[in-house]
């Protein structure tokens, strides 16, 4: 472990992204199992990516709503394969009162308190949304409808890690009804494409997006698009979906429409949602042995500035220091003074590279004599003396290029990353080593997808633009194949 | 029933409060008992109401977190009066898993997924968040130590009604500890003149506030502060608490500082709130007969601009509408072009009115040629013509006026409904009668208490600062009181 109680990714990776999270303070294991506790700093992450994402959303005319956490059972059970694939993880609600126990020390569940349809906690609200809007929609002037939703998920996943895998996990859904399948599929490209712009602007995150296989879509949906990137590990980490329904719910929950021409039509249905998982896919992307690293359009300081004195000159320090601050928040926003007098420059240094804030500040009585303060990027460690006149406009360019430097790391990192293999032997060594994305023919058979899993633990990602239509030989059967698709152990 | 679908309130209030709900499109009941869907306009508010409190928390100090959902039932039940309190409604998973049932037509609950410890889904957060607490406190460098959560909520209420009382709703809760009460007693009184200020300043409503009676405080704490407002129909609605929790839940969950003098101490707390009710009381205050009306500080849409046009002079009418929007906005935000061509213009002023939309603006082909456009005001019905050049100042100021004008209102609804009584007869006989809040001598007895809210359905609301020492005679027992209380029938 390094001095700053974060062990070396080399050694052990995993370790490492926990580390990352105690340090940083950014979540913590919480007493009910799989649930973890978003701390503070953490939170203001996940504050900044819903205010920037949710402002993407309400400018594509979707709106933002409410629905119940609790699904009946019988809604859940309306669509078969969707059914199929959420039974077996979900918290279930069978009563609705306690009552103390016999022997007064506690309280127990109240048998006459059962429930008569038990309530399921949404695992998603394709069901209980859609039941609604088979209310709102009866006419081709109410489509198309397009709600979104930020809230609370329950799966009960087996292994849980906080954010990238919770039994309770934060989230948006968005949910559109069309009037022609055109139409919704041109919405499911469009919010697929906004994750990835989302990414890109403001995570610094390069990705790979496509169609998922049969067996990685959404239990109900025609077809499922995915958003996937690339750790430091070699793993792969689909963080934002975009699903086609097709008519399958619309079926299911009896929703139609009068359309223009006076017939009764079913329409067509999308969803689409990123989770609390894009927070570990950020800290895995950036973050190096000596802490978080972000991306200054998301980070929720950018820049902080540490005073360093002793009592004698703390005054004098402090006042200076204040007024760069001053200075600085006229050009650049999220700016913090580290005042505390009861912990050394040192530790403040510490802290602030283990939260991964883009810009540090230094400023000592030396550097105000010669009117200078120091400066140093949490991304390459360079440091800098800069004037105090030409200070704020540096410090926004820095913080530019920081976020651009982030994105380009990661596209690097993406490109290294991704092998075209000839064969299964070569995909297996890739995978083996270094892992990364396996990119080859694929016959599409469901028999050859899981064979290649079994063998190599790498599951389909999704079929890239680059890989449409590229004729082949599947790798593991070596029957011909349409297309190249995307491979990858993942998270 | 009025033409636009709103029985009017001396018919029905409560059947005027779901027409608005309806009409305006802010709510609805759900499928799921006692669950609403808050609708996208309502959310809308809901989401200005978020915005504006959460800058006001933070600005206090207050760090936004986020804790589990579940609470586990042994956690629960550690505070003996907060279980007390709860236990008998709250939602109770005691399962994970459905299977498909032996006639193959649905699913059922796996008997064989029961949990071991059985979840509470929270009421409120104080255990699982002081659970946390107790490992994040170890000395006075930690204190004070203040969080926020804006999350759902479930209480199995028997009676429901949108936003006024839902078995799920949405709040936020701020949960601090400190080193000392004399500090946490001052941020109890604090965050409820933050939500005194708020509801004026933001809800353009004048409400009171005070120490709410032992058995109406919250269960759990030492004393619970309320903020009572009161509606046009003279019953009170309370809509926020601040809870003074002294050193209760600190002993429960053990959580201990070592302060400045070495000694190892027990922090006070304190919890405080606002939900989803909120919206019930704002629609409400100011409402009437034609549909919603909203504060321009809270109105999702401030000025809705309706051209009127036919096919003839559509281009021409647009086009000039589109230009006084767009020098509106640069004087007003939230500004609406309602550009439908498949609905009349009187349709469209209904649709407005019943929204609550505080200002309209009607251009019609022979207002450009005069250069004027028709202002109407929500608030009072009034019209006037206003020329193009001062428009953009003109609303700013109308906006303004109509924000004074709804406080203004709401004062003169509070001070006219308060009745200060001088025997049991004429407090009965208010009661009976217009209702209101009725302020009076109590001496602080439970059994005055009850029998006073078994005869006149009145409860005890809060005490006031005026009427803190005022002493004289219990309203119902006649024996010396120390303070005069107020006393309403409530929601």
């Amino acid at each position: 472990m390094s001095n700053k109680g974060i062990t070396p990714r080399e050694e052990d990776y995993s370790q490492w992204y926990f580390d990352i999270l105690e340090r940083a303070e950014l979540a913590e294991n919480s007493s009910v199992r799989g649930c973890m506790v978003i701390k503070p700093y953490g939170y203001a992450i996940w504050e900044n990516i819903q205010k920037n994402l949710d402002k993407m959303i309400k400018d594509a005319g979707v709106k933002n709503a409410y629905f119940p956490l609790f699904i009946p059972k019988s809604f859940f059970s309306k669509e078969a394969s969707h059914v199929k694939g959420f039974a077996k993880e979900c918290a279930i609600v069978t009563h609705y009162r306690l009552k103390e126990n016999e022997a007064g020390d506690g309280v127990e569940v109240d048998e006459n308190s059962k429930l008569e349809e038990e309530l399921v906690v949404r695992p998603t609200s394709e069901t209980i949304m859609y039941d609604t809007f088979s209310r709102w929609v009866s006419s081709w002037r109410d489509l198309p409808l397009k709600i979104n939703q930020w809230a609370n998920i329950v799966r009960w996943e087996r292994r849980t890690r906080p954010f990238l895998r919770t039994t309770e996990f934060l989230w948006q859904e968005g949910h559109t009804v069309h009037s022609t399948h055109e139409e919704s599929v041109q919405e499911v490209m469009d919010r697929l494409e906004m994750y990835v712009q989302f990414a890109r602007d403001f995570l610094a995150m390069e990705t790979y997006h496509g169609r998922k296989s049969e067996s990685e879509k959404f239990a109900g949906a025609v077809n499922t698009y995915g958003v996937e990137a690339m750790m430091q590990d070699g793993k792969a980490l689909q963080f934002g979906t975009s699903h086609d329904l097709g008519q399958n719910f619309a079926k299911a929950f009896g929703i139609q429409f009068t359309d223009t021409d006076g017939e009764t039509k079913l329409p067509w249905q999308t969803s689409w949602g990123v989770s609390t998982r894009m927070m570990g896919a950020l800290i895995m992307t950036h973050s190096d042995d000596n802490g978080l690293v972000l991306p200054p359009n998301i980070a929720p300081i950018k820049v902080v500035v540490v005073p360093i004195f002793n009592n004698e000159n703390k005054e004098k320090v402090l006042s200076v220091a204040s007024e760069i601050v001053k200075s600085l928040k006229k050009e650049v926003d999220a700016v913090e003074l580290d005042e505390r007098d009861f912990v050394s420059p040192g530790f403040k240094f510490n802290e602030w590279e283990k939260k991964g804030v883009p810009v540090r500040i230094e400023i000592g009585e030396r550097d105000i004599e010669s009117n200078n303060s120091v400066v140093v990027r949490r991304d390459t460690g360079e440091k800098e003396s800069i004037g105090y006149e030409i200070l704020a406009s540096k410090v926004s360019d820095i913080l530019s290029q920081i976020q651009e430097n982030l994105l380009s790391k990661s596209k690097d990192n993406l490109v290294s990353k991704t092998h075209r293999v000839a064969d299964f032997e070569e995909m297996k060594s890739v995978l083996k080593g270094d892992g990364g994305f396996v990119l080859t023919g694929w016959c599409g058979s469901e028999d050859c997808e899981n064979s290649i899993k079994y063998y190599t633990k790498a599951t389909t990602m999704c079929l890239i633009k680059d890989g449409e239509g590229k004729k082949g030989r599947c790798v593991y059967c070596g029957k011909e194949s349409n297309d190249e698709w995307l491979f990858a152990k993942a998270y």
